[in-house]
């Protein structure tokens, strides 16, 4: 069924041991699994910057300080007792798409599938930092993680912000729980921040201390990382995620090229889509350039993705599917992708090259 | 903390980006999770060939049939009622190291991480094919997953057999558990084959046929695929696990570069061991090609890894720490290894560079 003479297409540049042993440690989120309305644990995304820390869970305590009027510290069975929300959220990594860039910019070399959509439970931050009584001129919440390493010579513990006016959103949790059971190590156990509609890189994993702050926030992860940088302008903030859609690459594939093949006819053509920044209102799909509208299932949640579907009559030849989403705040995905230096916020188009043969 | 001019290491030949696409997809151990005795679900290693396949669970059988008196299908509740066996048991990925041989032979580019050690829950395989009675002239047993794709100009079917004597074997399982519940669908859900001691392409998922053969069975699978192939020899089968040891990389870490630092004194470096041919008798320590002696723990279990310690005093400057098992039948570790084609069976020493600074 295969060409005599096939090549695979060389990563340019030449992708590293070092990105690929980051590759094999953050994990993406096989394509066909949106077939499940919640991904899966073991099929979920994982972006971990440095290692998973060693935590002593009997010893594990939040603390909650800075610009407050009552610290406070609590321990798992302290949040397990205060109210529970349990809520699908899809959650993406701002890096998503990065070695699809060109050139490639260097690091963690994610194509299309740092993706999952979990069920998370968890107690609403806000009524967390109400009962330390935050004071009146707090600007920036700080959440750090238990996890320690260097990144552009900086020695750190991760650490995020959040303005006052996002941390104390109703839908941002303390989260427990992941698809009914406890955490496991590398989502954050014991606890992690969960900020549905941002990046990843929000949902600060192993959380140890929440600080209050009264002056902006200056850290590593905060100021110099997350930008939409070009040459020594750093540039915007990457915050909520922008609109996608992914479609699930039909037909069958073959090792290791990962082309696909299928039969003449009739196909139904399966993806989900989301944003950041509202709920989809739309989602086209392109054969060979023409686009036409897929049909849109009901959202998973308020914050989870959308299923769609296209009825394809797939006739001989190959093919190139594509597929993009477009929100209620009017916001859709680019068929060429401005550049940045680290490599985020890619929402390219996908395309998916398909062989239509008996 | 970082020397200013740090280069990336390239692949070479240059990774492919259908090669990155099967990295991301078929995942790795981190390897800081040898800190668990038994590896949790979300990050034990996967290899899938194709596709994860979309199975109809209420639709799905086994049917046990072929070179038997008398051909059965069975549900899983039926499985579930037979006698039930749990035991830990390591699997490895047959191409685990496959980037580190040079040339880099083209597929999975695994480096180490293809391991993983779970609690497995199944019944006995050698009872159902005694409920099924092979015939006397039975050579082979021949098992089948629903996953279909092309390898090698075959569209096939996930085909892999055992010789007679080797799946009446007690320990092999109808696994329908995994870490205390059912299979998740990227592990082969709702049942697989388990073969304790073999690489891991023997335990076939998403098991839907079992046929007793009375010749040697010719599938792709197993006689193109898997072999120690130079040239057009195709060599040897891959069967059991070779003996490897591998350390948990001490220190923190940088992004992206995956350097290790750690301040001088003493620590403690950890791994885990494990051979299908043994139990593990020995695991050594080499510290700038100076080899001692670690400390072993108590293994897992029968089919499961054996921890290790070993206590460093660690001195200024950069180091090469290195370790190699040997098992009670006296195989060890190379430390150069033997090229082929395919890339299987990699278990050379594993080297960890580290640098210790105050």
């Amino acid at each position: 069924m295969e060409p005599a003479e096939i090549a695979l297409t060389p990563t340019d540049p030449a992708l590293s041991y070092e990105e690929l042993e980051l590759a094999f440690r953050n994990r993406g989120m096989p394509l066909e699994a949106m077939r499940y309305d919640i991904t899966p644990t073991g099929m979920h995304y994982l972006l971990i910057h440095w290692d998973i820390p060693d935590l002593d869970l009997s010893a594990w305590r939040l603390s909650v300080g800075g610009a407050v009027d009552r610290p406070i510290e609590l321990t798992l069975d302290d949040l397990r007792r205060r109210p529970a929300v349990t809520m699908p959220v899809t959650m993406e990594c701002a890096g998503n798409g990065r070695a699809r860039f060109s050139p490639r910019p260097e690091g963690q070399p994610w194509l299309h599938e740092a993706i999952g959509t979990a069920e998370w439970t968890g107690t609403p931050l806000r009524h967390v930092l109400e009962e330390a009584g935050l004071a009146e001129d707090v600007v920036d919440v700080v959440f750090t993680g238990a996890d320690i390493g260097i990144q552009g010579d900086v020695r750190q513990e991760y650490q995020r912000s959040l303005a006052l006016e996002d941390a104390t959103r109703e839908e941002v949790l303390l989260a427990y729980e992941m698809n009914g059971r406890p955490l496991e190590p590398q989502h954050g156990a014991p606890l992690r921040l969960l900020v549905p509609g941002w990046y990843g890189m929000t949902s600060v994993k192993w959380l140890t201390r929440i600080e209050a702050l009264t002056r902006p926030f200056d850290g590593f992860q905060q100021q110099a990382a997350y930008r939409m940088q070009q040459g020594d302008e750093l540039g915007a903030y990457v915050t909520r995620m922008a609109a996608r859609a992914l479609m699930i690459p039909p037909g069958i594939t073959d090792y290791p090229f990962r082309r696909r093949y299928l039969a003449p006819g009739p196909v139904s053509v399966r993806g989900r889509a989301w944003s950041g920044y509202g709920p989809i209102v739309r989602v086209e799909v392109g054969v060979d350039g023409a686009w036409s509208d897929a049909k849109l299932d009901e959202a998973v949640g308020r914050y989870a993705w959308r299923g769609w579907t296209f009825d394809w009559d797939a006739t001989d030849g190959s093919h190139e599917l594509s597929c993009r989403a477009t929100d209620e705040a009017g916001n859709s995905q680019p068929l060429d992708q401005e550049w940045n230096a680290q490599g985020l916020g890619n929402n390219l188009v996908q395309r998916v090259v398909v062989h239509v043969q008996r």
